[in-house]
């Protein structure tokens, strides 16, 4: 049996990468919801994943009693496991490239994740004007991923009509997911090719599915939301 | 031809992370040392490192043509390319906990890593009395290293006498050498198991060659030095 604790679908964009990836890779699993609550110590959400994972974060992988976090480690298990799903590059230098861009959006991105905190249901196209004026960094994060996806969708989808980074969906799609959550939602400029793989992204059946369990929540969690004051 | 471009090794943690791992696990490599200078329009670290690495930092694998990034990715990238050098561990179950605890150092421990910034030539024990006492942040993240070490050198180095973190010498402790190094040069308090490890850490002949290194180097970058004001 294998389970993913995930939070609220609205707010987790750590969560949302193993999810949409076993999901559109069409890897069985069962969703375990563990709503963001306060954090503080009558917190149900560590009550209940504290035990799981020392870090007290989603998402956690469990599968035979063994508990993996950290959505970087979950991908390399599950691409261990589940080798028929391919979910890295089956060429070994793209597949060096696409953990490459795995790990630098792992670790990077910072301004980009602050300024722009994951928020499905809302259009947040007003602040994302605001931020685009004045936020250098999340300027410079954007460019970046522009960059990053332009160069890749020219070798990998040079048609621009299909193709995901690395031609066929794998790691990096389920990894830069939340990133096009972030970019549509706040509105950011991106030209025509990254709009174009965005949409492509938004029309995966994984993605679809989350989208759909973010807009059925009907939540409002305050300390993701440092622009709205309700819903 | 296997070529790691790394920075100071006085300073560079991430660079040292790859570097201890081939250097201990006998893969050779041909070290490119770029020096750390402004990162300014003028900077010849840019200059070099910026045509290998969109992301313009260090370390960067070179491998006939193909250019690997970061730190992870080029231990995912080194563990399949030498299997015979086991550079995860063997047990399918133990290598998800390694994948894990990679994967939470390369995101996390924010706050000791901004308070406690690599300076492997420095005595900063003052410094760290007063981050221990100040900065409870840090403090978290220490007791989280501490849980996390303990817990596995129970498990798989229970004589206390010898052992890394998941037996032999792995992929996860060429990650925690860094911290290692902060925990020493700041003198920050650990528990008696954990000075066992750490000293065995500091006597691998890979860990001792970047320490030889780093103390060779007699160099100053003042924006890694925020508590010296010279040499």
């Amino acid at each position: 049996m294998r389970q993913l604790y995930v939070g609220n679908k609205n707010y987790s964009s750590w969560s949302m990468r193993p999810w949409v990836l076993m999901k559109q890779a069409g890897i069985p699993f069962d969703e375990i919801f563990v709503r963001f609550d306060s954090f503080g110590p009558d917190s149900e959400f560590k009550r209940i994943i504290g035990p799981l994972n020392p870090t007290g974060l989603v998402p956690v992988l469990v599968e035979d009693g063994l508990a993996v976090w950290d959505t970087l480690a979950i991908a390399e298990y599950l691409a261990e496991t589940c080798p028929e799903a391919q979910l890295w590059p089956a060429d070994k230098a793209q597949r060096a490239r696409a953990r490459s861009i795995c790990a630098e959006m792992h670790g990077g991105f910072q301004a980009l994740r602050s300024a722009c905190v994951m928020n499905i249901e809302a259009d947040l196209a007003q602040q994302g004007a605001l931020i685009w004026r004045d936020n250098a960094a999340a300027r410079g994060d954007v460019a970046r991923i522009i960059s990053m996806w332009s160069e890749l969708l020219a070798d990998h989808a040079p048609s621009h009509a299909d193709g995901m980074l690395f031609g066929r969906f794998s790691i990096a799609d389920a990894y830069y997911a939340p990133v096009v959550m972030r970019l549509t939602r706040y509105a950011l400029p991106v030209p025509v090719d990254v709009a174009g793989y965005m949409r492509r992204v938004e029309a995966l059946p994984g993605v679809k599915a989350w989208v759909e369990g973010a807009l059925a929540e009907h939540d409002f969690v305050a300390f993701d939301e440092p622009y709205r004051l309700k819903r």
